[in-house]
């Protein structure tokens, strides 16, 4: 990927990350591993995230006046915190990878992986802190709501959620950071009332998009791009946007059966096949496009009310594109 | 226990806590439920901890001169961090009560006791942040040392710790968040950096009486105080202060038989009496005893610099004598 959001400040979190995450503890080097920063051994690695969220602050709060160097404390914070809740988030799903590496508790166990979590929220939170009381609130604030959307999500295991419970959970449980990404921006840049409320439109549909978008990808992304076969959200019974509309659309024997492979512990190719027929049928791929574009156009009104630099606009612009059409 | 320190401030605490964790979330309820302020059900229930931490940061404040409103915030905060570190102890070490009553992953799986602890440690620092960037920093860094020597105490699972790795463990561990809340004391009152210098060595000191005390009261205290069976640490083979001294301390034979009693399963009565009298014959409990009378000197010498009220000074006596000999 070589939006120019992401590229323009990428080595500047690098070197943000390295220096927040500095220490001679076994910990702290776990830390660096998760980050993407070291291999297990403590060696220099290549393998950190995309920097979505931190370079989304930096952005924004450059383009509202303020500079990178004033923004990165914010920056850094927010990619920690995203960075606390994978960690816990891996022993809660027992994902074995992430970013193609093992994840923390398989390398040294729950129990340490809790710590690491625990730590890394700790050390965020100092990170904001340095950008003042503002910053740490709005960080605090963002990171409360996701861990309530992360507990709204685990009560869906046991029960069915409306499409309308779902989106209420994700904007929680993944929503809260995005928005925090456009708002500590804001904060940062010392926006007024006005700016902000309208950088809170913008973080919350394209963070909409953004979900729904994944969701989408789940289902029909191509695996060479997303990294997951095509259909792999129903293969794993994954939940996501796509299912619950489903199951929602589905009538008579139609729900049966689909409550029935959904049940199951083994899902075969021809369920695969099956659910995704019957989504055709129900024009569910559709209906999110239609959502994810329906965000984006609420986001771009929200980005002409901004008033940004060309440049700005364009780099936005850029982020919205791949945002609406992520499989390509 | 009717220790004045504790019971003055006892009724603003249990306040401050049920407005930090209100809100209609199953996890707010949760943490109600761990703080002791309610019952699986929601219902009001009196099971709350003793509040040393935050009586301590009341304390400290208000004979510097703040007021008790003022100091609030932080003393919140700081018993919030430690109630975090509860329930994700709970999950680390197994533990199915707390209190009397059932730990959080027993009653709501691991996964929502991973998230009730998240959201514990978030809303601790919102409330510190409440009395300023200072209060929230120092709360922080107390936070972030407290992880660290969870985490070296993890190591000690899979090697023996030497007496001196065991105390700058336990120093973090434990020590962190109780020399936070005489550091805390200082900064909402505003002290100079020689009292708050004076602080620290007064926490520092009292902290590691504590813990020693707590360590000898896990094989000498009388179960009826304190809620365990005599020999009870050794029974279940808790590498504390006593334990590692006697390691320390046993030669030859001596040394194979202890090391092959820690090793069992199960460990008979017969074992826990000649561990016992191993112990007595290194006079390791009076160690321990001259180890908590000389911290509790260093105390009295802080104290003293302090110039503390009278009635001050009697409460602050009062602790220190009830720490001296906790199973009186």
């Amino acid at each position: 990927m070589s939006l120019g959001i992401l590229t323009t400040y990428r080595a500047g979190i690098q070197e943000g990350l390295k220096s927040a995450l500095a220490g001679g503890s076994r910990l702290r080097s776990i830390l660096r591993y998760h980050a993407g920063l070291e291999d297990e051994a403590g060696r220099p690695a290549d393998a950190t995230g995309k920097f979505l969220r931190p370079s989304l602050v930096l952005f924004v709060a450059t383009q509202l006046g303020a500079d990178v160097e004033q923004a990165m404390p914010a920056a850094i914070g927010l990619e920690l915190i995203h960075n606390f809740s994978l960690i816990h988030d891996d022993i809660q799903d027992a994902d074995r990878t992430r970013r193609g590496r093992p994840t923390v508790w398989t390398v040294w166990g729950t129990n340490e992986a809790i710590n690491a979590g625990d730590l890394m929220q700790a050390i965020a939170v100092s990170c904001a802190l340095r950008a003042g009381s503002d910053v740490a609130g709005v960080l605090l604030a963002a990171t409360d709501e996701m861990i309530e959307g992360q507990s709204l999500d685990l009560g869906f295991e046991s029960r069915q959620a409306t499409l309308d419970e779902y989106l209420r959970m994700i904007d929680r449980k993944t929503g809260a950071l995005l928005r925090a990404a456009f708002t500590l921006g804001g904060v940062v840049a010392g926006a007024d009332a006005s700016v902000r409320r309208t950088l809170l439109i913008l973080g919350s549909s394209i963070g909409r998009a953004f979900q729904i978008q994944d969701d989408l990808l789940g289902v029909w992304g191509d695996s060479g791009v997303v990294g997951k076969p095509c259909g792999s959200d129903i293969r794993c019974g994954k939940k996501s946007y796509p299912t619950i509309l489903a199951f929602e659309r589905a009538r008579d024997e139609e729900l049966s059966l689909l409550e029935s492979i959904y049940a199951r512990d083994e899902v075969t190719d021809e369920d695969v096949a099956w659910v995704m027929a019957l989504m055709d049928r129900h024009r569910i791929r559709e209906t999110g496009q239609e959502t994810v574009r329906s965000h984006l156009e609420e986001s771009e009104s929200a980005l002409d009310a901004l008033g940004l630099s060309p440049a700005g606009r364009n780099d936005m612009n850029e982020l919205l594109e791949y945002l609406a059409g992520r499989s390509k």
